[in-house]
């Protein structure tokens, strides 16, 4: 069931890509449009069957009903201006950013009601990145959060929100500072602590690694220009979850120097309960 | 191919358990005897087929030529005493204990030539703990340390090689001291990382958690107990570890507080970079 004319995605990376392979497969818009700065890209992206047609150049987004913008986050905001410049009137533009705040400050400065802007970071991902490792079900039993600007657009939310479930989605709202502050904890700490680890374990230790350092730090192998972006926008609520991740580090320090056997085994047991929880 | 008459194996978790069904499987002994705190573990590893005969009590090493410890590594030490009174002349006795510097320095005292003592610790394992999760394949392309003590027995130092090999694993000599340092990076460091990250992250955001979380906290779900007595037997290492991982932490937090972009690319590249190159 279509749910969209004309869709352009611009940006077709891992989340990009995999939007258009889904948006394709269940037929939910009449046309997809895929912009790149690479021309590989799009070509990769039609031989795929992802998109209809595409380019280089953002001016495609012009005859598009929805706007999704899949890019890295600093680009993505820098490219908001000329976005809502280009978009035609009665367009719904959507990013799928990691960060929100900032993507949000900068959208509501720009949307109108004939130009309604709606936050979106569906929390779906991998430590691959590109077209290539775009596919169908990547977003299956995901949730994505939802957060909307100072412009009010019921009807245009509601497609937004049909569009995630058809998906495999489900759809939360929340104010975007809020899921920047959670997020630093679920997501942005974690890669910070694999790329911290990685760094800090001496190379010619590493053909002594196991399961454990290579689960703990999987996601270090991220693309370093995505999560760049991500890092710089979400730098204050960054700074505390590090402060409070700081302190646990530093308390569980303090009991293996004094080896505190009854504290230790309150640290891991709650640890233990809590991760059993989450799967 | 036999390498051994009998053999018991003190202590039917993860470990001892998937050793039992290796050695069965493979007939590279002709009885396998198991000791347990709980009977109940040795009616399951008897179930299982892991094991010829066992019970709850130490005494039934009495009559081994293969003794393979494989409890937790406190009570692992606290055992030795009374494991090489027990042992026969000719006996040679092996632990699979994840530190090592405390369980030779122990060793040492007790081991002579007709009780020889060799630590291995093999680098597989899992979050998931107990006979119940025991099986075949677990060893297959590890590695396992060898930490030979202060007594030499050439011939049972190659036959104690020989079992790993034939169990999957590849051998590699260090000295225990050396060994505790390196798996405090490797091991050790990994684990801290995951218990304090998962105890970090409020409650109520954890269901916002995508693979990235999942991921890197996902051995914070091992043992409390086999936990807790690596971290108490490892402790100098691993405060030594923990500040080297904090200057890391802090050189990232200062990078993002000045947003400083360049030394935060060369900072996530070399991690990308070294994380690549682990699988």
């Amino acid at each position: 069931m279509k749910l969209f004319d004309r869709v352009a995605i611009v940006g077709l990376g891992l989340i990009g890509g995999s939007m258009a392979l889904e948006i394709k497969k269940r037929k939910l818009a009449s046309k997809i449009i895929g912009v790149s700065r690479h021309q590989k890209t799009i070509n990769i992206a039609k031989k795929r069957h992802a998109i209809d047609s595409g380019g280089t150049s953002l001016g495609l987004i012009r005859e598009a009903d929805l706007i999704i913008l899949a890019t890295p986050v600093i680009k993505l905001i820098q490219s908001l201006p000329q976005v809502f410049k280009l978009a035609k009137k009665g367009a719904v533009i959507i990013d799928v950013a990691s960060t929100k705040a900032e993507v949000l400050l900068a959208a509501n400065r720009l949307a109108n009601k004939n130009k309604y802007f709606l936050g979106c970071h569906p929390l779906a991902g991998s430590e691959k990145r590109g077209i290539a490792n775009a596919g169908l079900g990547l977003f299956k039993g995901s949730l994505c959060v939802l957060t909307p600007g100072r412009v009010a657009n019921k009807n245009a939310m509601n497609k937004i929100s049909r569009l995630w479930h058809k998906l495999g989605a489900k759809t939360i709202m929340l104010d975007p500072k809020k899921h920047d502050e959670i997020l630093s904890f679920t997501s942005h700490l974690p890669h910070i602590m694999a790329f911290s680890l990685i760094n800090t374990v001496p190379s010619s230790y590493l053909k002594f690694a196991a399961s454990g350092l290579k689960d703990t730090t999987r996601i270090a192998s991220s693309d370093p220009g995505l999560w760049e972006d991500i890092f710089l926008t979400n730098n204050k609520e960054l700074v505390r979850s590090l402060n409070k991740f700081n302190s646990s580090i530093i308390r569980f320090k303090k009991i293996i120097e004094k080896k505190d056997r009854n504290s230790l085994r309150k640290f891991l047991r709650s640890a233990k309960r809590k991760r059993d929880s989450l799967e």
